[in-house]
């Protein structure tokens, strides 16, 4: 059985522990370590109380030591630091790496976006990192598989990206019925936000309560677009009052009539090997995905609209299950390893 | 001072609830009687266990007596009854009224629609009551003042309608830009769909929950666009996990570069008069409007495409403040009389 | 009609927006100023932003300035600062009101507390501040209105304390049935900690979460003591996953059989000319009581063992609402006056 | 590896989901039929949408069909329908598995209570079924194992009940010190419940809502002090807006002063092989063990009163994850096998 080594940076965000809860159920995945500036010393599980009883004698640690990797077949270093933070030091580490079979996944932002423009008019940090942003692969699995497995670094997607990117993919990438527009609502638990305190967090004023925020301006919307290949859309993302998951409507216009077989069946061939994607009939659900790796996609067709529905849990199909999904491809292992778990209903 | 009696036809519900809450505020109107089949004899606030305290000795009754109607200035019948009852209820009502300076104004869907195609497609009694749905006068009070005050019967808008209504009235109204597309994304609480019990507001699959439903098929979306003089949108309704109020966001594209002044200018001179639209800088919150008869719009621009969003109180602006709104002014009285109170904040 | 000016110490917080939401619904009450050192200069409406389109030009200022109080019949001071500050602020306040008829009402929890030593044990702040506490009166009003009546400083009961002093104080103020024991279990929304950030209040954690905090050692443990004027309770706080309102289940251990005869009629008895406090048969709820002033108290008994429960809004009838009423009563209006609505309910 | 059959009986609700994710998780178990009179015919996931795509093939029989058995190393059926309903089934299945190495677990309350007045006061169902409840052997794990190690049938303990139980056992076993009075105090979702639908249930009127219910006379207090063997508490549950989990504050009351080192060392003691027990320093928090089958237990002592603090996921350590390790004890394989996953969170 092979054995794969995983240090994290940053693990004591909701990314990571949701990182830590998985690996629990991965059968090839020992955790090295991870690091905190903050907690180091600590366990694991007093920054991740339900992690209590795992992990026993794993403590966070100012660094990466790297050199315990040698033990293992493959080694992995995946980032959850935060925006800003996370490309300097991968930038670091990766240049440590070569030519030591050391693969890097990272799940904040920085690496995204492919043009200097618009990723400084989205993102503060000014230091592009051009050389390692060349080497990073978009990583959303199922669209880009064949590019991960041979990757050395992935900059893995967006919650909100991958929510809208999964079900508009079957429709932007063939070229039969051109798109007139695309218009994308999404809704996101506070989970999204991250484990730092904010006034749109507090659960006094996010309880029983809905806004929009960033209307046309937030930053998965060019990740959509360079995904995609596309060069426009209008992306819309609110805050609604549950912890986890996302879900997004996105309303399609044809400049023809569209069939709602034509449709299915586009959904249906492009997700044909896709394990983690369910074509659904009635409406997706958070309650069906919430704490599991699956992406829900359903459809609605009048003349020329098509209605879009997804719903993944952003932890995990937007964040750490992606990463170990790609992690997987990476590693030559199967692609669902550790993954194939249903979500919690009644939630 | 005036006096005004209101009767209320089904007055168990969610609906019938909130104008109780409502008119213990509103200092001219005394309930003379609310029905009820079920609960006949029992006090109003057996039902509406908030009430405890207030209408004393006040019980249900099987059927309205409207004789004591004559004691009052203005005196009104209000339906609650669900779609499909109100209709029939209304229409005897209606022609014994003839004469009687007796006002009637329904909460149901019966008699919005005026095609009767349309109706059907959308709504299951087969009673079109053409008599009476010629004399009712749709009551959106913000988009309809004049002809709601001279009107003997209204029928009060629906509330993921008005919730769309409102911030595209501006839009509609004047031809000076052309519309290419509509898109509308509503989200509404549990409480809209009322007190009967159903496997979708079972609060154990319903929290933390979020789903599509009718997407492209909802009733509403022929009223949204019967009201607003328009062919055709795209509309969605969403269900949250929270149980009062509606946000809607609607992306409309027109067919050239707008600009933010102009778009703030129409809404400002639209709703100048309008005592409870209040635009927004930032996004609505439910929290700012649950509870209170507000409307709160906000809205973003980029080229063609201008994003409004919108937030109600389901139970007040889209329903029953509205209902006392149109009641006021069909009564001759302040239309805020009993209505300018602010939401709950943190809620 | 009498006039009446109140100026508010640190309007910026959940008890302070609560104060301004239901001033709106006072005949009498005029807000003369409201300080905030972060936001002097902003509209009230900036901070709370429910309270958009009232309080026209009313905007924080930096300090109080009694001087405008001279135009009115009664003033009232009312500090919403938080603990460690109030009294520090009154202190000063109360000197230079003295013979100007200036009343002040603190609702923090520095001046509750009679003993240096309890309070030193509960409270971090060290000046005691002896001779403004010694003037201070407890003021919850169902068990202290004369007192209350006569008062220039009234420190207003704690929000859990009172949900907890109101169902006990029947049984207390008697002397019939010796009390064995008492043990007290509330359970707490999240606005109960203010509208600063923790992680306690943040919503991705406190969502669909529960658990207790500073069991048998939080500050209303002895205040419940000493407004009843027991020696020891068992008292445990929860936090739960809704935003607003207090519940309370108290089991008292008689040292003999009680007959739930007399355990109504002490409730009734006791509570005969208490507007806002309602026995109720079934369970209260806090969608009974949320927004509203009222306390539902309910009972059962069983040979030696009685069971009250309770349900208040933490910031109405657990704050703002309880400092509305013995404002009333220190000012000689009727104890209910702008305080008469119901909750919300669906909420 | 060995073969275990198991057969539901009633597999459309909470419970038997719930035994349908874990079953997914544990080496061993084939789940060979579940049972339903309504959705006979249907997949699995029609009725429990989370397991999309698990379960192939599998549908929904009428009866259930014991011969499959014979290919199996161990054959189980769990019963999971409702009081009142079940022990009539089993009644049967019971004499007909006689000698065919069957066993039998029955998740509802129908033969929890040996005393057969007691039984009458709390349960509906009239047959008492002295034969097969002489045979059931209580099920909750930590308190029974060897006994339910030997036994063919159990019946699986309540979900509040465990959640009491589990930090009382340790101090009720022992005679050390004698106590005085237990009060309880527990908080439920609404998935306790169950998926049929009630006034209760109502997600707008339980969102945000809290209230006792059955307070002094719910049918798991005398469950409680059966399985202790004590002869009085007082239990008062309750009615929380979450969707799972139980959270249970226990008032001990010794007759005389006892030490925290004592309590700790108890509790350690007791629970020294129980691998789903964590005794935890901070209160429990639902948040670390819904989706699990762990339970936490926390405590505070002060002089002669005991505080304990329990946590519970209802429908694991509740009542499915509690069935299965039974199961596994029943069936000589470990205990943990299949359950040692951490819970959710954020939740």
């Amino acid at each position: 059985m092979k054995k794969i080594a995983v240090s994290i940076l940053g693990g004591t965000g909701f990314g990571a522990g949701e990182l830590l809860r998985l690996f629990l159920n991965h059968p090839y995945i020992t955790v090295v370590e991870a690091t905190s500036r903050s907690e180091s010393g600590s366990n694991f599980s007093n920054i991740h109380p339900h992690l209590n009883g795992f992990y026993k004698g794993k403590n966070f640690v100012k660094e990466l030591n790297l050199d315990s990797f040698s033990k293992y077949d493959d080694s992995f270093v995946i980032s959850a630091l935060p925006h800003g933070e996370s490309a300097e030091a991968i930038s670091e580490i990766y240049k440590s790496c070569i030519g030591k079979n050391i693969k890097i996944i990272d799940l904040s932002g920085d690496l995204r976006l492919r043009d200097r423009g618009i990723h400084s008019k989205y993102y503060s940090n000014t230091n592009f990192h051009e050389e390692i942003r060349n080497q990073a692969v978009y990583g959303l699995t199922e669209i880009n598989r064949k590019k991960i497995a041979d990757a050395n670094l992935v900059s893995n997607c967006g919650c909100l990206a991958s929510s809208a990117i999964l079900p508009l993919a079957p429709f932007t990438a063939q070229k039969k019925f051109p798109i007139a527009h695309i218009a994308i609502s999404s809704v996101t638990g506070s989970s999204g936000g991250g484990k730092q305190l904010s006034q749109t967090s507090h659960h006094a004023t996010r309880h029983a309560n809905f806004s929009a925020y960033k209307a046309l301006c937030h930053q998965h919307e060019p990740e959509i677009c360079q995904s995609l290949g596309i060069d426009a859309i209008s992306f819309v993302p609110h805050r609604a009052p549950f912890s986890r998951g996302i879900f997004t409507t996105t309303f399609v216009n044809f400049t023809c009539i569209v069939s709602s077989e034509w449709v299915k069946e586009s959904l249906t061939e492009y997700f044909r090997d896709a394990a983690f994607v369910r074509i659904v009939k009635d409406s997706p659900e958070l309650e069906n995905v919430v704490g599991s790796n699956f992406c829900d996609i359903s459809f609605n067709v009048r003349e020329n609209t098509l209605v879009l529905t997804s719903a993944i849990d952003n932890l995990v199909k937007g964040m750490a299950g992606t990463a170990i999904q790609n992690l997987n491809i990476m590693s030559g292992i199967p692609e669902t390893t550790g993954l194939l778990s249903p979500s919690l209903r009644p939630f």
